[in-house]
């Protein structure tokens, strides 16, 4: 059976400003290969609703899990829930569990539930909460659908809340040699070693560092015996 | 009249399988913010030719400029210049000019030219070369699409060649407050002020860090005295 695939949504005009660099994709990237969960795509949208609407509703008809990064804080500028309740065509509101994390979280720290603060409970209608262990305001799943917040320990402790509840595949294995020649030598023994290892995929990453240039070549599969047999290769063609 | 817009596509499985950690997005998107050209979205994509040209159909369709990164090294697994003359329905083959850069700078260095390395040389009919003052190896644009290398470096200093060449825009100026406060306390004033100044835009940003929270607000627009006005404003809601 393949893998279940993927699709990250990085919501954030800060992205594509160049103010923030993304981390999330890097992150969310690991822990799927880890869990053999194949992200066969991502895209940046601004803050603006026609550009989330549109990219929720291609991404979950594409594959079999969305995951969505940001706007889901307090301020005005924070419009995915609400995004996402039209992406699918249902109501949004306060909901009662959602508020009593909050009012409970915010007791304790003696702040007020501002009218701003209980935006972050407005979850749309039919959708299930995502813990979010280090700053309470949750996070949702609504059908294939995970939308959780933009800031990276939150974003990472919301994947680590909601993968175990997800079904996973057969992890993808990789293997990689440094190799201190350029690619086009490496190409065409490379390219005939692929041909013979079709069930695996060969990458060749190039490298300029310090003086030294050279390529990097990966090897990935679910196979670790077809894995190793390819690298024993790989390292009599092009050294140790 | 509105500023030029962009949409980047990076092309790369191991930017999706979370091995290398993607650049150049943010390189670009501060290069663009620069000149007032807005870029409204990016994608990543594996190494797939279905996926290749169905995403530079869908973005050259949506925007001014579409720039790639990635997949025109001398390997098997780079596909993006065949992708790309797929996607505009020409030809591609090895062109004179471009082979004769690969010809002379392997001269030079007293390698041989192979196969793979000819590669590079393949260029989609119509294409005007995108000079590589790093490695030679050009990119290249065709119609309203600009292909670039994706080695961080190399990426670089083509978007360097490149830009000079786009008409752009007015360019957007954005000035930052750090408040250390919590994005639900500055919610509700924060979107007062964000509809007295509609013509600029808002984001705000939370941070934790060393203990402290608080958050980043970002205001951003083309009218220097516009923003300034508002950095104003901000202040003496939020203090210094």
């Amino acid at each position: 059976m393949p893998n279940p695939t993927a699709a990250m949504l990085v919501i954030g005009d800060e992205i594509l400003s160049g103010r923030t660099r993304d981390s999330n994709l890097n992150h969310l990237a690991g822990r799927l290969t880890e869990v053999g969960i194949d992200l066969v795509e991502a895209r940046v949208v601004s803050d603006k609703t026609e550009a989330i609407v549109g990219a929720v509703n291609d991404l979950r008809a594409k594959v079999d899990h969305v995951f969505t990064s940001g706007g889901i804080g307090p301020t005005h500028d924070d419009i995915t829930a609400d995004c996402i309740a039209e992406s699918f065509g249902v109501g949004i509101d306060v909901r009662d569990d959602a508020r009593e994390l909050l009012e409970a979280h915010y007791a304790r720290s003696g702040s007020e539930v501002t009218e701003a603060r209980l935006r972050m409970a407005r979850i749309p209608d039919g959708a299930t909460l995502i813990e979010n262990p280090v700053s309470v305001a949750p996070g949702f799943t609504i059908g294939n659908v995970h939308v959780m917040a933009g800031v990276p320990n939150v974003f990472e402790a919301m994947v680590a809340s909601v993968l175990p509840t997800l079904t996973g595949g057969t992890p993808l294995l990789s293997q990689s040699l440094r190799v201190l020649r350029g690619e086009g030598d490496i190409a065409g023994p490379l390219r005939a070693l692929s041909e013979e290892y079709s069930d695996l995929s060969f990458g060749s990453y190039p490298f300029q560092k310090d003086g030294a240039y050279g390529s990097n070549i990966v090897v990935r599969g679910t196979d670790s015996e077809r894995l190793s047999e390819a690298m024993v290769k790989l390292t009599d063609l092009f050294g140790a």
